[in-house]
C-alpha cells in the first residue's frame, strides 16, 4: 500500500469513530453521509448533522485526491524546486462543529497528508491543526482545550506545542478586526522526517492528533449544551459567527484554494456556520459577558494559565 | 470650491433626498445618523435603518477623504505614471438596501469621484454603478430596473449602457458558483473628459446616476413588500444572502480595500446582509420558484427583453 493510501485508510477509520461519537452526543444512530467521486481525481466522504439538537451543524469530511500537477498555491516557497508541477496525492480529514447553544464554542480541525513527485522519489509532509472559537469565554474550556493539545504534542518528538500554538495564533487572525478567530489551538505544516522510520513517526503523530479531536472538545460541549440561554445570547452567537464567516472567506487559505478548484463547493463551504448576522456599530456593554470574549481572542498561554489551574 | 468639494456637496445633498424617501417608505420621520471624522483624513455620514418594517437593513454612506499618497489598490494600471503615490482626494456615496420581504430584491449603488496629483494638475475621474439582487425572479422587476438605467445612460454622451451593463455582468460574478450576484445593472470606472466642460459633463452624468437610485428601485420594493410569504421563502432568502456575503468578502474590491484601510470597519461592512445562512448540499426543486432564480443570475438583455415589453 502506498503511503497516501495508508494515511487515507487511517483517516477513514478514525472518521467512523468520530461520527459514532457525534451521533451519540446528538442522540442519533448515525449521521447523514454523502460520498463524492471525480473520475481520475479521487473522492471523499462527508458526514453531517444539519439542524441537530446539540449541533446546528456538525460535519466531517475525508478525501483522497490526486493530480498530474501539484497546484502552486499548496507548495509555494516550500517544495524542492525539482518537485514543482509534479504529480501529487493528497488526503485529509476536516471537521467543523457549530453547536446550537451559544455557550458552547465552535470547533474546527484539519489533518492532511501530501506527497509530490514521481513514484518512489516523492517529497511528503503532514499538516494540520485544531482550534476553538467561543462566543462566550470560559477560562476552564480554553485551559482544557490547550492542555489536551499540549499533552498530545508532548508525546511526539517532531511536535512542538509552543511553536504550533504560536503558529495557530498567527494563522487564525482577522487583521481587519485585530483579533483572533477564537482561543487558538495548534497549527502545523510541512511536518516531515528523513530518518528511516520518519514516515511512521509523523504518521503516528498525526494519527494521535486526530485522536485528540474528541477528548479536546467533547467534554466542553457536554458541559455547555444544557446551559439555559435566550434571544440575547443567540443574537450574540450569530454576530460572532459573522466573524467566523469573515475569517473563512477573507483569510482561510484552505477555503480560498478549495473555491478556486471548484471541485466540490459544498464540501469546501461546509465550514461555514449555518446562520450568521451582521449589525451596524453594535458594541457589547463594557463589563458584560459579551464584552468579555475580547479577552479570549488575544494570544494567551492557556495551557500554563494560573486561572486555568484553579478552574481545572 | 475645489472639484472634490463640489462633488461631495452634491452627494451630501442627494443623500438627504434619498434618506427622506427611505424614511417615507419605512414610515419613519428620519433614519439613524452616524457621522465620523478622522483628523487630517476627512469624514463621512452614514444613515441607517436596522430592523425596519420594510428594510431589514437600509444604509447610505457619503464620505470625503484625502491623503498624502494615493493607495496603489485604487489606481493600479490606470493612473498616469507621474501621478502614482501623489496626494489624492476621494468622495463617494454608497448605498445598500436589504428588504425584509424575500420577494423584494436587495439593491446596491455606489458613486465615487477621485482626484490625484498636485493642486492644479490633478488627474480626476468618476466611477460607480447600481445592481439588483433578487432572491425570487420577477421579469418585470429586472426589466424596469435595466430600462431605468438605460434611460439614464442614454441622456449622457460619455455613458454607454451596453458597455456599462456588460462591465457590471463581469464584475458582480461569483466564479466559484459560476453565477452573477443578481440581475446586474451598470458599472463604470475611470470616467473622465479632457474637454473644456469635461468635468461638468461627467459630474452631470454622475449626479443624474445618483438620481436614478430611487426611480430604479422604489417601484420594485413597493410592489413586493406586501406580498405574503412564509418560512420557506425566508429560509431561501437567507441562503441567497449567504451568496451575497460570499461575493462581498471574496471578490468585492471596495470591501477588501476598505478592510485593508481599517478606517471604519462598520461602514465598510454595512453592505453585509443582516442575516445569512449556509446549508450543505441544498438544491431547490426543479421547476420551483427558488430554482427559477438561476435564470436571473446569468447575463441577459433585460432592457431589450420581449417578456419585459409585455410585463411592463
Amino acid at each position: 500500500m502506498s503511503r497516501a493510501d495508508a494515511v487515507a485508510e487511517m483517516l477513514y477509520a478514525k472518521q467512523e469513530t468520530i461520527v459514532a461519537a457525534l451521533a451519540r452526543v446528538e442522540g442519533r444512530e448515525t449521521l447523514d453521509v454523502s460520498t463524492w467521486e471525480r473520475l481520475g481525481m479521487g473522492g471523499g466522504k462527508t458526514c453531517v448533522v444539519e439542524g441537530g439538537a446539540v449541533f446546528e451543524r456538525a460535519a466531517t469530511n475525508v478525501s483522497l485526491v490526486s493530480g498530474a500537477h501539484v497546484p502552486s498555491a499548496i507548495t509555494e516557497g516550500h517544495l524542492r524546486p525539482d518537485r514543482v508541477g509534479k504529480p501529487f496525492r493528497a488526503t485529509g480529514i476536516s471537521m467543523i462543529l457549530h453547536p446550537r447553544n451559544p455557550y458552547a464554542p465552535s470547533f474546527h480541525a484539519n489533518f492532511r497528508y501530501f506527497e509530490v513527485g514521481e513514484p518512489g522519489e516523492e517529497e511528503w509532509w503532514f499538516g494540520g491543526g485544531l482550534d476553538l472559537t467561543p462566543m462566550y469565554g470560559f477560562d476552564e474550556d480554553a485551559v482544557h482545550f490547550h492542555r489536551t493539545l499540549r499533552t498530545w504534542c508532548d508525546r511526539h518528538e517532531g511536535a512542538s506545542y509552543p511553536d504550533w500554538k504560536s503558529a495557530c495564533d498567527k494563522y487564525f487572525y482577522l487583521e481587519h478586526r485585530d483579533e483572533m478567530r477564537g482561543v487558538g489551538g495548534v497549527f502545523f505544516d510541512y511536518l516531515t522526517d528523513a530518518s528511516a522510520d520518519g514516515f511512521e513517526r509523523c504518521m503516528s503523530c498525526a494519527a494521535d492528533g486526530v485522536d485528540t479531536i474528541l477528548p479536546s472538545y467533547l467534554p466542553i460541549v457536554e458541559r455547555r449544551t444544557d446551559m439555559p440561554y435566550g434571544e440575547r445570547e443567540r443574537s450574540w452567537q450569530l454576530l460572532r459567527r459573522g466573524r467566523y464567516v469573515e475569517f473563512n472567506l477573507i483569510y482561510d487559505r484552505g477555503t480560498l484554494f478549495g473555491l478556486q478548484t471548484k471541485v466540490n463547493i459544498d464540501s469546501v463551504l461546509m465550514s461555514m456556520p449555518p446562520h450568521a448576522r451582521w449589525a451596524f456599530e453594535f458594541r457589547p456593554e463594557p463589563g458584560s459577558p459579551e464584552a468579555d470574549v475580547a479577552r479570549f481572542v488575544r494570544p494567551h498561554d492557556w495551557a500554563g494559565s494560573e486561572v486555568g489551574a484553579r478552574a481545572g
